[in-house]
């Protein structure tokens, strides 16, 4: 299987915003629209204009399978020791369990390393035991709560 | 209680290396010394200089008594919104349960709010009850694993 894992190009976005939209959990947040709605294009140009941050795709045969966010994070713990934190974790339904997540994870972390990051973290919804368990073979520990809170600006207004 | 929330500067650095080498459960990762090792003052300057990255002090009579730090991600999930993701929460022992805590995640989530961040996230050690009920009094859900992965760059050295 001829996989390539690759920084993402502007071109590769339809096909992200299509992952993002078919996931059972997190997919109603999305609207993957022809043309896509100009705020997708906004923060993957934010995105490709940060140092800190790397959108990432897995293609095969031209065809985008797999993605992920990576945000390298200065900090002052550690020693100064920088982190990388991933997001948005997804791959093609029809491509699961052939090894695309692996190959997508295993990148980030060697990039990780290039990065000098001495740590590695993500948190993943309690509703996903099976990705939970994928983390866990790629060496992650359950060691920390995962705490959101949606914030609503219309609030302030 | 006069505290004041801001951002930390340069000559507040001992003071919040200080905070974190106190710390019973990650302190001992820290080195409190008179010069600081140089790879603190590093990453200070590598947060003083990213727009996305901020690290907040609390501060009551001259003596800064608590720090946090605030990271802005852009994604492309949420139709290209920003999250704020929190790191390094400290109180000085002496002052807790007098609402410094609540001072500086209040300011979080405010400054989150203008920089348009839809949701404002955390990882907490599970070592650490009281903080994780501290986050769910000011909204925080424990909806996901915080899960996390030590990187050893001397492995492929």
């Amino acid at each position: 299987m001829n996989v390539t894992i690759r920084i993402a190009e502007s071109n590769d976005l339809p096909s992200i915003v299509r992952l993002l939209a078919a996931d059972a959990i997190t997919g109603q947040r999305e609207l993957f629209s022809d043309p896509l709605l100009p705020s997708y294009y906004q923060a993957f140009e934010e995105i490709a204009q940060d140092k800190n941050n790397e959108l990432i795709v897995a293609e095969l045969d031209g065809a985008i399978i797999g993605t992920l966010q990576l945000t390298f994070i200065p900090n002052i713990s550690q020693r100064g020791g920088k982190r990388a934190l991933v997001e948005a974790v997804f791959v093609d339904a029809q491509c699961r369990g052939q090894g695309i997540g692996k190959m997508l994870m295993e990148w980030a972390m060697e990039r990780a390393r290039q990065r000098n990051c001495w740590m590695i973290q993500l948190t993943t919804n309690k509703k996903r035991p099976d990705a939970q368990r994928f983390y866990q073979s790629l060496g992650f520990v359950n060691s920390h709560e995962g705490m959101k809170r949606q914030l609503q600006p219309d609030e302030a207004a």
